[in-house]
């Protein structure tokens, strides 16, 4: 397999930035947003629960709606393809059961060989002390899933804004997503920058090297 | 600027897994890791704070004593670059002053044309609701940064595994964190596969496109 430089990754690093301002006359096209989108499955996350679902959303009153929730934020909007990073609010043994079962049937490999890992995965997630704070834990696997996309997408020429800003039960509300036991952890507008978005020619601002790497002894 | 295909991206993040077995004799290049580092400084932070420290350690000894406290798996010792993520466990109005300082001298603009900036930030992390649950916000934009890293290592070439399994107060201790009010988030050990590691070959376990991702009407 051919590496990519490191040199040509920065290159494209620098050259992205939260998007303020999204042209919105252009669209990605839909082979690269198959790309994306297969890149977010392939995302790595924790005991590979997966404890996700990714929201598409390209029709332009859609995502008018969600502007308001938004904070107003015109992004929302203007972007190409929006994406909403929803997460699990909890973690069920069932979920435990269903990552076994489709691991054992991908692997082809008895589910009993794979008891010592359910149960790790059990009494951490779903029993265990972090099943009090099962929500945060996912939420922590979608910003995995947020820096993975932000870069492929940044590689492939491709602009994004992550989002905090917005309220989540009203994206909750407005995607029926509590009654499908998930909640909205993360935006990310994606497509192309505006050629009038002043912030494209900013320079970066990123705290000195040495206050933010340290090689210990 | 030159896009990376999609194809090309899928190809190494496919090739990508989570690396149980590092070969202790292969080092990754200086140049190599160098790019990865700038490329965790590069990471996009929630209003660009970047409430983190990236600790790399590479003394065999050091990496030896972190063994213990990741539950006695070897990644840590094995791989060639030990990549601890740290985060910052409040947020202090001194922060948000040292970023508009830092924003205002970058760019080259009067510090108070970011004081609406400055205010949104403060009100949210350091005062508002989200400073109770600050940790929990600077290890958010930590996986931000493990997300971004783990893709450009895969896209070099290099091998990673991402590891909640630890004792973040053994950790914090042992790399004198708390008096720096730092906390351990997550750890990332990087370098190349040994040969001998069988989950290489292992068919990736992702559910069904249709589960995960779904598009809005």
């Amino acid at each position: 397999m051919n590496p990519v430089p490191g040199s040509q990754i920065l290159d494209h690093l620098r050259w992205r930035y939260a998007t303020k301002r999204f042209d919105p006359t252009r669209r990605i096209p839909d082979a690269d947003w198959a790309a994306l989108e297969e890149a977010l499955i392939l995302t790595p996350s924790s005991y590979g629960l997966q404890p996700w679902k990714f929201l598409v959303i390209t029709r332009q009153d859609t995502k008018e709606s969600l502007v308001a929730p938004a904070y107003n934020q015109r992004q929302v909007a203007d972007c190409s393809h929006l994406l909403v990073f929803a997460v699990r609010r909890e973690m069920t043994e069932a979920d435990a059961d269903r990552l076994i079962d489709f691991t054992a049937e991908t692997r082809g490999i008895d589910r009993q060989h794979l008891s010592g890992y359910r149960n790790v995965m059990v009494g951490d997630i779903v029993t265990g002390a972090r099943s009090r704070e099962a929500t945060h834990w996912a939420q922590l696997q979608s910003y995995i899933a947020l820096g993975n996309f932000m870069t492929c997408a940044a590689l492939m020429g491709i602009d994004t804004c992550p989002m905090e800003g917005f309220m989540a039960p009203a994206f909750d509300e407005a995607l029926d997503l509590a009654e499908k036991g998930l909640t909205t952890s993360v935006l990310c507008p994606a497509g192309y920058r505006d050629e009038s978005d002043k912030y494209a020619a900013l320079p970066k601002v990123r705290y000195p090297k040495a206050d933010l790497i340290e090689h210990l002894p």
